[in-house]
């Protein structure tokens, strides 16, 4: 079974490219963000992702509903993913509880300026529901996410997180680990090929840091159907340079005859 | 514990990293030879192998034994790798009986004009210490290697192959698969791990085909230290040009900050 490309619109992500590019924003102010999206949308990624925990406004919701929409229209057509990363998943610390970042997601959904919105499949399932109905609701596709950056849970832990975020009803289940050796880059990489194809959804993963950055270029091969590299600046470490991600997946991507 | 380059005179090949890069000869004839290492020496490989189960004057001892020497004082300094590959393993047919084999290879051994020899452990013990003593008598590293052109062995199979060239007295153990899914890819990747810090010799491992295409760029980093490149023409299924290879593996390195 081939593995699923993101589907916006029913057109495939990246014109079904294995994995597609996406460039995170992690600008702190208005200014930072404008500038950074013009910057990054230049260089043509296939999805960008707006991770507003480290934006200073987050706690007004009509100023981040606002600029969601400033950051859409500067983006050029390149799709939108609207991400809030907790501080226990590798994200910025914000002023928010957990019912205030869902009323945000929620409001920013309504805008109609994203197109997918990132949740934790951590948080409780009652939270995760009313953020599957509030996307839902708006027609932005849902990612269901996992981030273990202390290290990499077992094969059929792995395999459990990506079964929960189709339980849960996402669009795309993510997970994303922190790797000690090889071996767990290996784990990583099996896991996803088995979720690739046990699953309906497309699967997004990734193994952190340098000694996981082979996985950000060779993890289509096995089935996640996005990659993060970056525009401007890192969200996670390992992450590639857009340019020369792109340059070594043509290259792989010609020699795998894929 | 680092995965071991392969050393010649002390020096790490390829300056030590990971994997250094050969490129097979396999003209026909002397003229194509000669034509052919000129054109592949200027291309840089770390390592030069000749294919000599392609050579059309197979049968000629003294003449080989010339024509390595040819080869040799044209290939600029880079060290030189002797191989007839069985028809049973993937070469060509050639029309000498094993001892005659193991009598050229002796010969080009004590000639002087190679660096490493290549021999298949699927040969018998006997016949495999007698390549081990000739090519040791004359200085020459010896790499017993495994081809499966039909698939890919279990783990547990892997292992022992890669252990028992170990146990023949090989300075490297290589070992070449055919993966049918990306699972075998996985498979040879955790094989050539395990074996990287269970031997005291350097492994030399690859999935071939376009499915295996990414272990000849990855493969370093699980442990393989040398991966097979096209010069001018290719010698298995799935090796990359030379020039692509060494550009995707500078991004890689980069990347993983190795």
């Amino acid at each position: 079974m081939q593995p699923r490309p993101i589907r916006l619109a029913g057109q495939p992500l990246g014109g079904g490219r294995m994995p597609a590019i996406c460039a995170p924003l992690v600008g702190r102010t208005r200014e930072q963000l404008l500038a950074e999206v013009a910057s990054v949308a230049a260089k043509k990624p296939d999805l960008l992702e707006w991770r507003v925990d480290f934006y200073d406004g987050i706690a007004d919701t009509k100023d981040v509903v606002d600029l969601a929409g400033r950051i859409k229209a500067a983006a050029g057509g390149i799709p939108l993913l609207f991400t809030r990363r907790s501080s226990r998943e590798g994200g910025e610390p914000i002023p928010l509880v957990e019912p205030q970042v869902i009323a945000l997601c929620g409001a920013v959904c309504a805008s109609g300026h994203v197109d997918l919105v990132d949740y934790e499949m951590s948080n409780t399932s009652d939270e995760v529901c009313e953020v599957r109905e509030r996307s839902r609701a708006a027609g932005v596709q849902l990612v269901l996410s996992f981030h273990d950056f202390n290290g990499t849970p077992p094969l059929d832990r792995l395999q459990e997180k990506f079964a929960l975020a189709e339980q849960l009803g996402a669009d795309a289940a993510k997970v994303a680990v922190m790797p000690r050796d090889m071996e767990d880059v290996l784990t990583l990489l099996a896991a996803t090929l088995h979720a690739s194809r046990a699953l309906a959804i497309p699967v997004i993963s990734m193994a952190m840091g340098g000694a996981g950055a082979v996985t950000r270029l060779a993890g289509g091969l096995f089935g996640s159907a996005l990659s993060f590299a970056v525009g401007q600046q890192a969200s996670a470490p390992g992450q590639w340079p857009i340019e020369e991600l792109e340059t070594a997946l043509a290259l792989l991507r010609k020699a795998s005859g894929a």
